[in-house]
């Protein structure tokens, strides 16, 4: 079933509001194997929106629209819709029950414009709004479905999941499942990881790969089909095998995983617990830990030292090693890593300090350079990276790497690349 | 000027990203006074993509594309854009110069596929790319313009304001003006500042105001029009003034300023330094601080004690207060920012403490509760907020009260409700 989705709304098209209903829409017909071909957005325009009806239902088994459905003047939806089927208006006494206790239930009063809405187009099916007003409309003709719903995230939800999605699911029994998986790294650039899979069609078997890159790493997206759920996922466990096989130890986590989530249970599982010493990263790496619900069982303390007082008051940091290497060096980050260990007395502490831009940079140090350390029990080490000149890019480059390099130490993954 | 923007990228129909790119071009254009008519996406497919080229460049002035332009496989934008234009790919000296330095910068090696992303559509004038590596495109024909740029939204940012805006700005010249303007409010609900305001229409004077509430505050919208650009900008400074003289203490910015940017302004003015204790924020304060660049002006130090014993160690909080009061709590907030001025020996310290959630309720201290101190060399309080269930956007929430609170300390304000 191919289905295209779309939102009414001059608010979508000059940005006041990002579209997030035909995201979470995608989403879910997705995962009950409904292929979503493309997406639009028209303004509150009759003429467009009757063209976008007829353009959109002509390509497509499935219509999905959303938006315009309110009670005011700028709300056109449904008197398009009443156009393009050329059917009428008629009034749907549940509709109109459901609008009355509406009202009721918050001590309202009802009033003629929102008496309206409880006409519906002939040809539809009312779609009931146990969240609003406005009922949305369920409509079938020459063996394909339009849908329409209120453009109210809450609203529209509460149709799709209650009445939209069961009865969807139980018309698309297709032969077909399309499995989904993301597999994330960081580390190592699109490139180089492109590269190092080699033959991509051999590899994915006439599957789908998809890179796709941000300041965090990339992430891979794989699609797999099968006949079956069983023959898709065993082709899928069968592709990331061999993923892992050539670039696993660039793999932090899948889907929507966070890196610190990762920490997060490796540290709890081992049972230890963390301090981070913060310069150029300004508390990011703290901030990202604590999102962790849960974190205070391994995350002990933070220290922000943004000046060099800070440094030696704090963390112990040597005077001499200021003056001589500079804040920003590979000795001073291995003692900042040192020293915030040694003052919590626990098992592993984390260092970084860096010129993050756009000041700050002399002729030696560029804007992007950015040491990370590392000190436990074992060993003390310290590593150079370099970056771009976006300051807030960098902050999450360099807390994405710091714990990056953590994941690999806990998991005895050398980070030499 | 009608413009049409197209979206390329399975991930967006599936819903994995949601389309921000489009809300930020179509609200760039508008501000331009170009209006965007419709906005589509399409997925990674040849053939649907050059249909779409087709559509869209055949009833609109202006084509804007994203997405599709990296060195993998499942980058196909710029082949369509070689054949929907008949035209054919050639080398571009001063691209390839560009994609050198940037692997040169970040000390890699460059690989036949980034080379690769040198070749140009002949008909285009290349958008140089100084954030990544794949070029843009613009292309002039039959008096209509097409821009293809890549989908990683700081790249297209940075192709949009430096090349893409200001060429479409000099050709898009017409009668009406519009100008926008954001006003930033924090510390009061959405239906009190509408209260305050009093009756909408009369204060608008027939132009419109809309107010945009996210964890942060409440963003009041002002859209005003005028035959000259004088004009508008006397009736929306007199608008402005209206507002400010009713609302204006909750007024912290304009436009898209943050309150941390607010706040370094006012601290570097006055010569003040600043040094931050945060408990249940875990670094929030610090990260938002630090991403002012700047900020190591006024910015001491911070610290992030999670655990009793840091706060001990680090505040020198009693540990008699911890045991009477417990560590979320209006005296330890107290203590906690009294102390991390006395150990930086600077002029402000602030401190948070809370239970974001969603566990660590206690019977008398729910999830939400947050308390915030503030210490400078004449007063030490600390305040009781109750925010929501959500430990991330408490996070925000917590972390925007605390920085609200120091903007009314300096610049006079009471925080009293």
């Amino acid at each position: 079933m191919k289905a295209h989705i779309i939102s009414i709304g001059d608010e979508i098209l000059i940005g006041q509001i990002i579209n997030s209903n035909s995201a979470w829409i995608g989403e879910k017909l997705s995962e009950i194997n409904i292929e979503v071909v493309s997406i639009s957005v028209v303004g509150d325009d009759e003429k467009q929106i009757k063209q976008e009806f007829q353009r959109t239902f002509d390509a497509n088994d499935l219509v999905i629209v959303t938006g315009g459905l309110g009670p005011t003047h700028d709300d056109v939806t449904r008197k398009c819709v009443v156009d393009f089927f050329k059917t009428e208006l008629v009034l749907d006494e549940d509709v109109l029950n459901d609008v009355k206790k509406f009202f009721e239930v918050r001590n309202r009063s009802l009033t003629k414009i929102n008496e309206d809405q409880a006409l519906v187009p002939k040809i539809a099916t009312p779609i009931r709004n146990s969240r609003g007003t406005a009922p949305g409309f369920w409509i079938e003709k020459d063996n394909k479905i339009f849908v329409v719903m209120p453009g109210v995230p809450f609203e529209m939800k509460g149709m799709m999941e209650s009445f939209v999605l069961p009865r969807l699911e139980e018309m698309n029994s297709e032969e077909k499942i399309i499995l989904r998986k993301n597999l994330l790294t960081t580390g190592i650039p699109e490139s180089y990881l492109y590269e190092k899979l080699g033959n991509i069609d051999e590899l994915m078997d006439g599957n789908k790969l998809a890179f796709l890159p941000n300041q965090f790493g990339v992430k891979m997206r794989l699609n797999v089909e099968g006949r079956s759920k069983e023959e898709a996922q065993n082709k899928l466990d069968e592709i990331e095998q061999r993923i892992r096989s050539l670039v696993g130890r660039y793999i932090y986590g899948k889907d929507d995983e966070q890196l610190e989530e990762v920490i997060a249970k490796l540290m709890i599982d081992r049972g230890m617990k963390l301090a981070v010493a913060e310069s150029c990263t300004g508390g990011l790496i703290c901030s990202r830990i604590t999102n962790v619900s849960g974190s205070s069982q391994f995350f002990e303390r933070g220290v922000i030292t943004y000046s060099n007082a800070a440094k030696v008051e704090l963390l112990h940091v040597q005077e001499d090693a200021i003056q001589k290497y500079g804040a920003v060096s590979l000795e001073v980050c291995r003692q900042m890593a040192e020293g915030v260990k040694a003052i919590s007395g626990i098992d592993i502490g984390i260092a970084v300090t860096g010129i993050l831009g756009p000041s700050g940079a002399t002729p030696t140090k560029p804007v992007g350079l950015v040491y990370i350390g590392l000190c436990d029990d074992k060993i003390c080490t310290a590593k150079e990276f370099h970056f771009g000149d976006n300051r807030l890019l960098n902050k999450d480059r360099a807390s994405q790497a710091a714990l990056e390099m953590l994941r690999r130490h806990l998991l005895g993954i050398p980070y030499d690349d």
